[in-house]
């Protein structure tokens, strides 16, 4: 599993956790939801500004956000 | 601070604290010096897979790269 993978599975999990709708996450950060939904599915190389934007969405640190996604199986 | 310029210095710091200089870290991690140079100083909305690129140089986990790079003050 690569790191875009592995980030959107982190992404999906803590969304599912807040009991969360793709469409409901996307519209609070005010992201696009089929981007929201890309990123989720590991297919998107996110840039640093998305990845805040996300961050903040779930009220964490950008560390906490990147716990589980390790940098291995690359 | 927005979160590019909080991640550039970071990148700085941890680059500075091996000791390296930007063309050796960036031979290192097979990135252009010159774009290197632009993360650490903030201006570039560095991707997910660059961002991971630079974990694994520093040999550190995502989470430990996003430390002290938090989600305030934008």
């Amino acid at each position: 599993m690569n790191v875009k993978e592995k980030f959107g599975r982190r992404v999906r999990e803590l969304r599912q956790g807040l009991g969360s709708s793709q469409e409901k996450f996307a519209l609070q950060i005010d992201m696009d939801r089929t981007y929201l939904a890309s990123i989720e599915s590991g297919k998107r190389n996110v840039s640093l500004e998305n990845i805040n934007k996300i961050a903040r969405g779930f009220n964490i640190t950008l560390s906490e956000l990147f716990k589980y996604v390790d940098t291995e199986d690359e």
